[in-house]
């Protein structure tokens, strides 16, 4: 595992960038939020997803020059075309303004059609608490997952998430609707390793933590079964009626040709009415009710969502993002 | 099972509530929303409920009297005192808000602290969707869930209302955080058969599908595992925030105790634009989507969140009510 400063790592991602059609300062924003995802420790969805990124540019699904626009207005709610821009840019736009909004308004709302996968959901999630408003969003997805009671992959495990700011640390949850990813999936089989809990069925339908019986089957579980089933069909059905855009069964299940997906952006403002220092103190009282609860593991602790990242990001920041030599080759090479 | 007309229930149960100090047309409001409740088949959270609210209104914990008030105002987010009131009429009476702010603002919020159990929580979402708007609500609770990684009860099962309008037949999602209710769980037990799936862990510590084994750790699971009970502790958090009212960590976790709860009530509106009937489209195209997976077991169907209310509402309505005889003989004693 190689360890390169976080600069140099943006620095790489922007060149390529810049290559591939993106204005300079697109460039470099669309390289910091890869970046920060690395540096973030979720893995998954900075540097070691940019070649995926990369392929959709290429294929024509992500329009690097495009730019989101405002296409209606009314109070505290915006309706806005992602031109099929890339996905991380127009989220960032898009969080920004309903954090804007949001300021003025108490509350915020942008809905954002016809846009491209925003990478990591926290990044949106992050951007809001850093401002001091608490940020809720969503996306839809490709169909990838069986709702309940279904044997086909026809809704999307829609990511949500809801951040709360915190000046000892924001709290930002972070989850899909599906109780593993593929990647999560693919992980635990290549270490031979059971899920700790059922994570789908397997081909006779039964439950089971075999990730690779899951693989197979194209049965990963909803999570909380018919309880996080429920909640992508809704989140979906509000995204896609509040863009005008496309609905989850409307979109590209093939990975690198999903495009025009429908988000939703909230920002609410807990100092709306003077009080954040006194909403700041209750954040805090229910983090130190969390970490004075009994462990259900001797040596255990109970953590709020997201309580690892500032630990993460500090470690990164100061020894480099860790980067597959790899990965940091076929970068180089682009 | 007596079958009593909604009509006989609803005045039945008014007569209850003036004896007890609600004034006329409250006491008709709070009634019709019990009634509502059992005649959309929500059994546990309506006229069965009954006999235990009127025990918080006699122990002082609910003040019939009471009317919510807002205390501060910014654009499209309002911050309501509830004053410890009847928890159904003020929800009710904070939606409707909601609807009004959101209706001109395209999206509306209000906070309302200080209140009180509001009884089934569906009903705040139906009452959005009724008015053409998307509803988003949810509650803190009394402590009476183990956090994930936690062995005590000290995070709420915070329930979440999503509803989304459709001419066809509104969809609407009321989640708890929790996997199986603990009534959920009782009655499983008392029909001396295992829960579907995991619900929990026994005294040793291992996941469990005993209701009985649940019952008596006190370590229901959250749904989803470490996800709902992350949305749980994020939800308490916005609600006591935006309200400066209670998080679940100080509310009382004696049942007919709990009281001064915080809620979060958000309007969206898919007319903003005129765009009502387009979006109404896309609503029945994610249903008929639903409706046209192959389901997992021969016979089966997937349905969409709520989708069995109306029929519900619409037997309940021609037959009566089912309501219990002991139920009823005691709400006629009262």
């Amino acid at each position: 595992m190689n360890r390169i400063p976080f600069a140099e790592v943006q620095a790489a991602l922007a060149g390529v960038l810049r290559k591939l059609g993106f204005a300079h300062d697109r460039a470099d924003v669309c390289a910091r939020l890869f970046a920060e995802t690395t540096r973030d420790g979720v893995y998954t969805h900075g540097v070691n997803r940019f070649s995926r990124f990369v392929t959709t540019i290429r294929n024509g699904r992500v329009d690097p020059a495009a730019e989101p626009q405002v296409t209606a207005r009314l109070g505290a709610l915006e309706r806005w075309d992602g031109r099929r821009g890339p996905g991380n840019l127009n989220a960032f736009a898009a969080m920004e303004r309903a954090i804007a909004v949001g300021r003025g308004h108490g509350v915020g709302c942008v809905a954002l059609g016809n846009t491209n996968h925003w990478m990591r959901g926290g990044t949106y999630g992050w951007q809001a608490a850093e401002s001091e408003m608490i940020g809720i969003c969503w996306t839809n997805t490709m169909p990838n997952l069986p709702p309940w009671g279904g044997a086909e992959r026809i809704i999307g495990n829609n990511p949500l998430i809801i951040a709360v700011p915190r000046a000892n640390g924001p709290v930002v949850l972070d989850m899909a609707m599906s109780q593993f990813s593929y990647g999560a999936l693919e992980s635990y089989r290549k270490r031979g390793e059971m899920l700790p809990v059922d994570g789908g069925f397997d081909a006779e339908g039964k439950l089971t933590r075999d990730p690779g019986a899951i693989e197979e089957s194209w049965r990963p579980l909803p999570a909380g079964y018919w309880k996080g089933s429920g909640l992508a069909i809704v989140l979906d059905m509000i995204a896609a009626m509040m863009t005008l855009g496309q609905a989850t069964h409307q979109i590209s299940s093939v990975a690198v040709q999903e495009t025009a997906i429908s988000q939703m952006f909230l920002a609410l403002n807990p100092g709306a009415f003077g009080s954040a220092a006194e909403a700041d103190r209750i954040a805090d009282a229910v983090v130190a009710s969390l970490h004075s609860c009994k462990p259900a593991a001797q040596g255990g602790k109970v953590r709020y969502p997201g309580e690892e990242t500032l630990r993460l990001r500090d470690e990164n920041t100061r020894l480099g993002l860790p980067v597959e030599p790899a990965v940091w080759a076929e970068i180089m090479a682009m």
